[in-house]
């Protein structure tokens, strides 16, 4: 019993440390754990089945975007690592190197994939010939390897995460330009209806872009301590690696071309954001449709009541389980407390609280995680009635979200103002476009420009750079970032 | 047009020359390719649908009987994998080892996955605690590397591979050994019902079992060149990885006691031995379930009737597609009779040819791969024909592989009848359970014992070892093996 309570350990309060709060959560609740590699972490069972979730709902969606699943290579050798400057540029400093096998050392050395551009772009050269070849849109899920040495943070920041990886060629520019929104689309969809979660899309600044890329796009999520998080993005590569893999196809007209490509890409990070934006000082919030229990059933019983009550609540749990995620916990040696607090902490949407009173009047009373709001409910509507709440807590989770997110994201229009609310929200101000302004404002307010909402780009005109006062060319959202 | 021809070259008999026929026939048809790794393959979409379709059947078998998914890192500490001393020596000589991070070495190095049990094992012994937290039964879906250095084939000799890996922990030995069915059963449905192969269940014997078990049973499969190529696997690992993690539990009686484990694995291998199965001298034969494009429909026309053809092909198209993955071919540079063969060598199971007899007759003509058999379908009952027909076409294939794995599995009384037959299909006989014997028979005939078919263990009383007379304790099924 008292392993047991220690477990559930959590002291630290959100709005005071985050960090802290961040890291108890999620391990004590046994969402994720550490692993014995440094910086890379085990999903455990309610972890994983929310990533799965995601990646299916993702997987459904590109499906019918036209987009195929292959899957490629976990090593990629080191001189196509090399092939294309600012890629190896941006990747080889945090790649992991096979250089044995068994006893034998390999005459090269071996990436374990950070990113799959290279090994994939290799087959693409050989496989494009023309341009009935084209589109090509293809999409990999698979984990990744990056060997940070910033301080690794589960789910936000580890050595190893999951993502997808979608890989496109197109005959023409148009076409590749085209994919961004569809594919965007697809990520804001599965954020809001799935992790109940906001984001602001924009273009990255070149400095900011994906190495290798001619431009970048990502959606950006505000944390509830003011930073930004990097979520999706999807990237224009243009014609780079077709250069540098000789990527060419013959086009209708018979002239010999270099494709345009895209990447884009998912990753497990989202959990972190989800954890981040829904949790409170009980512990995680799961949004329902990512929780691998989405409804417990807590007993309250006297020795005297006991079969009774746990007779209906059997047959409650029967009646539900085939329609929700349900658990029965009839665990005798737990109080009911003990138990509030142990679903609380793991984040289950609605808990059944069923007593002597419940059995009775023929009901339940419900109890929601994001609100702590009771209710007692009919067995006849019992259903639908739960059906409605787990929207209503998605909603809910959303509507929040959506709003703090409003309420954070502030027009600033003077460089003080703008390093007063760093740290504390997403200020858009006006900018120039230069580099020398981008990192003048990072080295003195911390701030990057996490992305150019593109919304905002007819706005800015007659406006001046809040930083050298020239003509600005965009509006960027400055935050501190993660 | 002659890049395009080449392409679907086929020249390998399978009755002749199965290796370079096998070869031919997954690379030409676009099923998988070589990539730049020495090795180490691509999953083309048609071969990656089909690992993605066993994989989403078998994980929802597995959820049913209580299986959970979870992901575990991808590097496992050295020191690790030295913890159980039959584990290291099986798995030591093929391990791709981490040396480096960036432009820093490594204090220890890191073995890149060949199997899991390690670093899960490291986890397991922290998380169980009491009786409680059994039984765990927990699945990973992950890539692993295994370098061999004998000659890589694609799907069947792959450095790395695609599998799930199903750990499970257990209070009592009696759990444990009651597992092994219900996976075995679990796999025997998925290849019987999308794979469409037969296997022969049966333990491995103590020289041919899993690294660090006690017991390993396979479910094996007879090739049609009468090799046998070994399949999923559940292996009865008792106590020994629990002594080398130290994984006990506090059960109901105050005692604290080591878990019993259990390991099983289904892999991307079932995707060789199905090609190798149903394929033919046209190129591959997919199962209906498995087919990324179940139908394909070409329409037959001159230029005087193409716009009339084209109309209602597109018509019966719009009418088949959310029922069938079906693809309609109205590529004007290619002759319906390239066509034919391009489909044919995919193994498409199903091909409508729509000419203007079947616009005038409001029908289609069907084409099985499985047989060729042609047949009228009128439009009015297509829908139900072709679900007829695609089932039909499923059941023959394991009807067709079954009745091989009868036909070549024989019952010998002689040593001279097992040489004989060896390396012509499946020699069941009588075996005295020593060693020796086994390597004796090895040694002289390259057969080796590829199960102990646990329904024939009663069948062997007064029976004589095939090899050196005595007493015989197993029937045992030899043949040459993949």
């Amino acid at each position: 019993m008292e392993t047991e309570q220690k477990k559930y350990l959590l002291t630290a309060k959100k709005s005071e440390n985050i960090t802290d709060w961040y890291t108890q959560v999620i391990v004590n609740s046994e969402f994720v754990d550490y692993s014995a590699v440094s910086g890379m972490m085990v999903y455990r069972p309610d972890s994983y089945f929310a990533w799965d979730t995601i990646k299916e709902a993702t997987d459904k969606l590109f499906k019918e975007a036209g987009v195929q699943d292959v899957y490629f290579p976990l090593f990629i050798p080191e001189r196509f690592l090399m092939k294309e400057s600012e890629h190896v540029k941006g990747f080889s400093p945090e790649v992991a190197w096979i250089t044995h096998a068994g006893q034998s050392q390999l005459s090269e050395r071996l990436a374990v994939r950070p990113t799959s551009e290279t090994i994939m772009y290799d087959s693409f050269s050989r496989w494009i010939r023309s341009w009935r070849d084209l589109p090509i849109k293809f999409n990999i899920w698979a984990s990744v390897v990056r060997w940070e040495f910033k301080h690794p943070t589960p789910l936000l920041r580890s050595r190893e995460f999951l993502w997808n990886e979608g890989h496109s060629a197109f005959a023409t520019l148009e076409e590749a330009e085209a994919e961004r929104k569809i594919i965007l689309d697809i990520y804001e969809k599965i954020l809001r209806e799935y992790l109940a979660i906001p984001g602001i899309r924009g273009r990255k600044t070149d400095n900011e872009k994906f190495a290798g890329a001619v431009a970048s796009y990502s959606i950006e999520h505000l944390m509830p301590d003011g930073w930004v998080l990097q979520g999706p993005d999807h990237h224009s590569d243009g014609q780079n690696f077709a250069r540098a893999f000789d990527i060419r196809f013959i086009d209708k007209d018979g002239q010999r071309k270099y494709v345009y490509q895209n990447t884009y890409a998912i990753s497990t990070r989202e959990l972190g954001a989800m954890v981040l934006t829904h949790g409170d000082d009980k512990g995680l919030v799961l949004p329902p449709k990512l929780a691998r229990i989405q409804i417990v059933l807590v007993p309250i019983y006297n020795d005297l009541k006991k079969e009774e009550v746990l007779r209906y609540s059997r047959s409650v749990y029967e009646s539900l389980r085939s329609n929700f995620r349900t658990y029965l916990d009839d665990r005798d040696e737990y109080s009911p407390g003990w138990k509030y607090n142990e679903w609380e902490f793991k984040g289950v949407p609605v808990r059944l609280e069923i007593g002597q009173r419940e059995v009775d009047s023929n009901s339940v009373t419900t109890v929601r995680r994001d609100t702590g709001r009771k209710e007692g409910m009919k067995l006849e509507q019992l259903r639908d009635s739960l059906v409605s709440l787990l929207e209503d807590i998605h909603t809910n989770l959303y509507t929040r979200a959506l709003k703090f997110l409003e309420s954070h994201t502030f027009a600033v229009k003077s460089y003080e103002q703008l390093k007063k609310l760093v740290g504390n929200g997403i200020a858009q101000a006006p900018w120039c476009g230069s580099y020398e302004c981008e990192a003048k404002i990072n080295e003195e307010t911390g701030a990057k420009i996490t992305n150019l909402p593109s919304s905002e780009e007819e706005n800015v005109k007659g406006q001046m750079c809040i930083y050298c006062g020239k003509e600005a060319k965009y509006i960027a959202n400055f935050a501190r970032s993660y």
